[in-house]
């Protein structure tokens, strides 16, 4: 990691710089590809999974018994870790579900919004290096929760067509309804625009690859609503004199070995600690399984030495991390003062891990400075708030002369006649 | 209006086929604009609004004189109306904040959401031929109440630098920071990246032309939040015997006088409305100032003759309309069967147009059928929710083999060691 001593605020941007994030350049690829899926379904489907994936089958479906084959491959250990990660990620998504109240804003004008589920939802879950059957958990519990009537997902297989355990397991667990041997550009498709085999949904979740991404950015200007922009994951990591070099090491390579366009940032007012960090940093990497990636990293990192507590908060609200951890004395009152950040984790046992699998907050965050404006998935990334109102009779007489001004000043005719008509038959 | 008799639930997709809304042909035109604002600022800017609006002055902020002078050019009657629907508003936005509850998933790890909202935001409120000052009220109220530091609106002036008096009242009356005369493609850019003049926001909202959509959609891509994808606006209403046909043509020409691309959707099981409401618009069209628009609307839209209310529900719930009036005898009830809507008018004395101004809804809402997956704008608009957790020492003995088992299957090693190294540390 690069450090920096007590940089300026002027120097800050440079330094908080993020790799660029434009996917533009690929969108002629996945428009094209996208067209075909549009256009031929299925066949269009088989044709690039086969190239893509080295695997293309017609029948896309996983059967029931691959999934009870590979619920027998998983081990008890395994499902009661999943069991505990379940339980603790139902009881926090559920704790947001809103109850409907219905205002009264002036006498006779009743209104009131209702969470009604997104009905049918599709989950993306990459295959590669990393079997991501913990973002099944984070995707697919809430959308249950929700009440998400049809509840798909689409995953590459291997070239032999098989899918890790660990994820069909978790998606049977779970509860989701069908599950698809479908990966990249691909499955944005079938499940955008929907094929014979892939019925198509309203919001499609999940990380994915750049050409997955590309593809989903496209799709969402006008087809398919997202769970929101994805860029490479990021850690910042805020510690005082109180810190153990050892924790924060481990903690900003947890998100380092995420892979080489990953970016760590460590702040902090400690001068010996920047030094024992680094140390520990190399120390610890020696023994990844996943150095290179870790060590790439490392490449876009920073370690920040700054003057004051209040320099570090105002440094980590202006670059609004996916994952803020607090390794501070004073942690639980430094976080009041976050407001730019995708998920906080407070005190020095709270590692980031904790939150990517098993605490009860969801792992799928915004990256890339994404968190100035979005929330990570929640409850509410699986529903919608309808308004409804209802105005009674002496409402309306109320109200109405209000309504018939303001149409009547934005030159909106009939807005006004809607209820002057209604006035005139009250008032006979 | 054309009318269909029954038709088959076949036949349904077709009927409610909308039109075509893609705007990726103006991408092209759209990028090249928002590249030379990034990259020349305000001489951009000027140019570019010398030669869409007519008028380029490198004063682009709205004076306090300005301000000054148009709220005394507002009539007091003007006035009070606006004052009365602000209060609806702020009551109804106001009663959508959430209270923090702090959950303790498994003992010592506590999990919570704070709803924080977004720093700065940009409204974007369009000229044309309707002063939609009940569009700065919609979103700049929300955006105050969730406590937004920076509200900054863009807005085009005429062709002498002017903007109409109430939507400059509005602006001031609710607070918002600053106000500038930019509009099309160069108020989003200059929203977007920022120029000397604009500060950049993080979320853009508000209504406008295809150019306006085409660039939010562009920018929304990876640069800045927006609120909604945007499309023609609709409404459809639901009607049964106990309706009155005056009150119906009412409603759905306050809808089509919008524009020549707006859609209405009459559907009812009475067959005499069907007749009645058609020769209501036909009487109500001609006194219209706006009945071009209003008649291109109607080239759009349909009557639909059903045979039960079961299946106008399900016919409803299948278009996901903007704006739905249940003009029904039990319209309460069947509010509850409603799954996708933006906001739902229920009864015959609850007219679009009230949740339009002034009932307290808000009117930026999802079109297009959008409203399967978005909701209309709302307080949530304008916050984001952090996830927060703090772990004690004996919460993460507790929790972290679960967390290691997870990260191991994973392949995730140092998210494991994250965890590994606390716990030895913790256990010495």
């Amino acid at each position: 990691m690069k450090v920096f001593i007590r940089p300026k605020i002027e120097e800050w941007p440079l330094l908080l710089q993020r790799p660029e994030n434009d996917l533009s350049d690929l969108f002629a690829t996945v428009q094209s590809i996208l067209f075909e899926i549009k256009t031929k379904g299925d066949e269009a489907i088989i044709k690039y999974s086969k190239q893509f994936d080295g695997y293309g089958s017609p029948v896309m479906q996983v059967s029931q018994s691959e999934i009870d084959k590979a619920c027998m491959l998983v081990s008890n250990e395994l499902k009661d870790a999943i069991l505990k990660a379940k339980q603790n990620i139902e009881t926090f998504h559920k704790s947001q579900r809103i109850k409907t109240t219905v205002i009264e804003t002036q006498p006779g004008v009743r209104c009131w919004q209702e969470s009604v589920a997104i009905e049918k939802v599709g989950l993306y879950i990459p295959g590669g290096t990393a079997p991501l059957f913990s973002t099944v958990l984070m995707l697919a519990i809430p959308a249950k929760i929700a009440g998400c009537k049809q509840i798909i997902l689409c995953t590459p297989p291997n070239n032999k067509g098989e899918i890790n355990p660990a994820i069909l397991y978790a998606a049977n667990l779970i509860g989701v309804d069908k599950i698809y041997k479908i990966g990249g550009v691909q499955a944005i498709g079938a499940m955008t625009y929907g094929t014979d085999t892939v019925p198509a949904v309203s919001k499609i979740f999940g990380p994915g690859n750049k050409y997955v991404t590309a593809a989903k950015q496209w799709v969402s200007l006008k087809d398919v609503a997202i769970d929101m922009p994805a860029g490479p994951s990021e850690v910042l990591v805020m510690a005082d004199e109180s810190a153990d070099a050892a924790y924060v090491a481990a903690d900003l390579l947890s998100q380092a070995e995420h892979g080489a366009d990953s970016q760590v940032i460590f702040i902090t007012t400690s001068e010996h600690l920047v030094t024992e960090v680094n140390n520990e940093i190399d120390l610890q990497l020696n023994q990844l399984p996943r150095k290179d990636a870790a060590m790439g990293a490392l490449g876009n990192s920073r370690a920040i030495l700054l003057n004051s507590l209040d320099e570090m908060i105002e440094l980590s609200n202006s670059y609004a991390p996916e994952h803020l951890i607090l390794a501070l004395n004073d942690a639980e009152k430094v976080a009041q003062k976050i407001t730019n950040a995708g998920s906080v984790f407070i005190g020095h046992y709270t590692p980031e891990s904790a939150g990517d699998y098993a605490s009860g907050t969801n792992h799928t965050l915004p990256t890339h400075g994404y968190a100035k404006a979005y929330s990570g998935v929640n409850l509410d990334s699986f529903i919608r708030k309808i308004t409804f109102q209802h105005i009674t009779p002496e409402g309306l007489k109320d109200i109405g002369p209000v309504i018939e001004k303001m149409a009547e000043a934005e030159l909106l005719e009939a807005h006004k006649n809607a209820v002057t008509l209604r006035l005139a038959k009250l008032n006979q």
